[in-house]
């Protein structure tokens, strides 16, 4: 893929007309363009349906569709794309980073004129990054989700994990829980450090002794063993870093003959569609899939606009606790659920699921 | 997007030349294959990375998210392609015909070799198909999964609907249901006509008045509506056409005061992640995700190998019932479920919901 620069040399422009051109802007007469254009295909630059006057196209890399807090993601960005006259194209699971590398090339080859990466190797602790800086340097905007590098220019979104531990806690607290264990995945990559540090901190005040952490996976077999390795540490009630894995929880504290929430609480993370369809329904962390949909998009459309090569910025999301019945007081205190003094705590007993989601008109298998 | 025909005619070869040289075939000989592709380019047809060398790029059209096995499918198909050593793009909700056109036509300018197209217009009844005409008429192998259609020279995926119905009565009869209703979407579709074909076919001899039917949406508040229209109308059982239906169907019993399974028995179809959660566990359909997925990916990769347009073909895979939770004996019947009788039926206890899943290694959100 040729830099900017490159293109910018061989048609004796600036790197800025290039990246105008490329990114179809107006301001450039039509000379300028054509040479641009000839000193890009010559180069092997592939030209993305917006330089030759249709909307641009985002490509997105999506890690799986397990999680369906992913899906949801890439679904919003779509529909935010399309609100705004731009197509997406979705790359999933980049097993390696030798994948990740070859998928990004793909679809700027493809004609997307910015990426959008979710949970890619910027979210693991140490994970390279030197593909990321082929993209930015190719004068594509580069968004990623879930995490944040120091060294790479590009749009950081990420929900508040801080934020949202904090408001978990502070409910298990009420609820006079006292001994409280998180189940993660692997703790090398960015999600799970921002929610360790914050349980950490948090519950470091509440005991002599650290809160005990489990980590498994981020999937339902993670929770179960997750859950049954906590219970056995002595916790009534779990946090899980999403709500697959609290799925597999609600099952683990099952299957020690326990009840959920009479003996132990569970949180997940996520709200997906299916949180409020569980037995019991999941407390969970409501993640806000449309403003970080939003902010992704209009950073990836917005990005090559005057600039020859992204800007850095950082966006913090906020979350929501969402209380349903898989929380209640901790086993042997007054059992007098205090009145939740955090406004962000929204108690969710609608018949609809699905609220501000865009299935009413989905289509059946 | 030029023709087989134009670049033969141009390049002074075969069509079936041409169909090799595209999508990386040997047996060509190397001025030849230069011939070709220098005759496509002047045309303007895009280069797949499998002309240049590299593995061939499957483009995936899905309708939408929100249906998880929709996602599933996406997923699958991913995963065999990459066993096969093949990418896949893929592209969201075409939202009108001449989106889905666009869409297809971007796939290929993407570089995509084949085309997987999943509940598309093909799937509506009287749906118009030229534009997937312009994509077999470029040599694209086209494989169309949930409705067949007599007119194209395409590869036709489905899932036997019939049998899939079948299997549920049989079991609802074996329960003692004498009166049961069927919750779908949109009657012009596809995979609707053929359930409700098998519904009425089977339901015919049961009594002289039809079995009740409400044509709702896929959706949660769908099977909402349709439950409570279907027990206004006297059914002690609900057949929906997904499990997102049948979610809805769950609460749509319980507004009426009425309990899942003792009162009303409920089935999904799909057997998505979550239908083993709900409260009760959803009996339902599985769908042979794999097969379908693994029979797509095939179909595309092998559609252009000898001739110059994909051959029509189709498969139709058997699902099967899983029987859990939300079915029981019908209200003031004996109550003993009789054994059953159809070894399809497969009883699921398990402790696992994503059995067959790639969740293990998901990332959290």
């Amino acid at each position: 893929m040729p830099r900017l620069i490159d293109i910018a040399r061989r048609a004796g422009v600036s790197e800025a007309t290039v990246s105008r051109v490329l990114n179809g802007r107006a301001g450039v007469n039509d000379q300028t363009r054509q040479s641009v254009l000839d000193a890009a295909r010559s180069l092997g630059r592939p030209m993305g349906p917006e330089a030759l006057g249709g909307g641009p196209t985002i490509g997105v890399l999506v890690p799986d569709l397990d999680n369906q807090v992913f899906t949801a993601w890439a679904e919003r960005i779509e529909a935010e794309a399309f609100e705004r006259g731009a197509s997406t194209l979705v790359a999933l699971r980049a097993r390696t980073v030798e994948r990740e590398r070859e998928i990004l090339h793909r679809l700027l080859h493809a004609g997307a004129s910015a990426l959008i990466v979710i949970s890619g190797h910027h979210a693991q602790q140490n994970g390279p990054v030197e593909h990321y800086r082929e993209v930015t340097a190719a004068g594509a905007p580069l968004v990623l989700i879930n995490g944040v590098r120091e060294d790479l220019d590009a749009a950081f979104l990420s929900t508040d994990d801080d934020h949202a531990i904090r408001s978990v806690l502070t409910h298990l607290q009420d609820l006079g829980h006292q001994r409280v264990g998180l189940a993660v995945g692997d703790e090398h990559t960015w999600p799970v450090r921002e929610k360790l540090r914050a349980f950490e901190d948090v519950t470091a005040v509440w005991a002599p002794d650290p809160q005990p952490v489990s980590f498994t996976d981020f999937s339902y077999a993670g929770g179960y063993e997750a859950a049954r390795d906590l219970v056995g540490r002595g916790v009534t009630a779990i946090v899980c870093g999403s709500d697959v894995m609290a799925a597999g929880a609600l099952e683990g504290v099952r299957s020690l003959g326990l009840t959920v929430p009479e003996d132990v609480s569970v949180v997940g993370y996520d709200d997906v569609f299916w949180a409020a369809l569980t037995n019991p329904p999941l407390t969970t962390v409501r993640q806000a899939v449309t403003s970080i949909a939003r902010a992704a998009v209009r950073a990836a459309l917005a990005g090559g606009e005057q600039s020859r090569r992204p800007a850095r910025t950082e966006v913090v999301v906020r979350p929501q606790l969402v209380s349903r019945g898989s929380t209640a007081a901790a086993p042997g205190t007054a059992g007098d659920r205090r009145a939740e003094p955090d406004r962000e705590v929204e108690s969710d007993r609608g018949m609809e699921p699905d609220r501000g989601g865009d299935g009413a008109a989905s289509m059946g298998g």
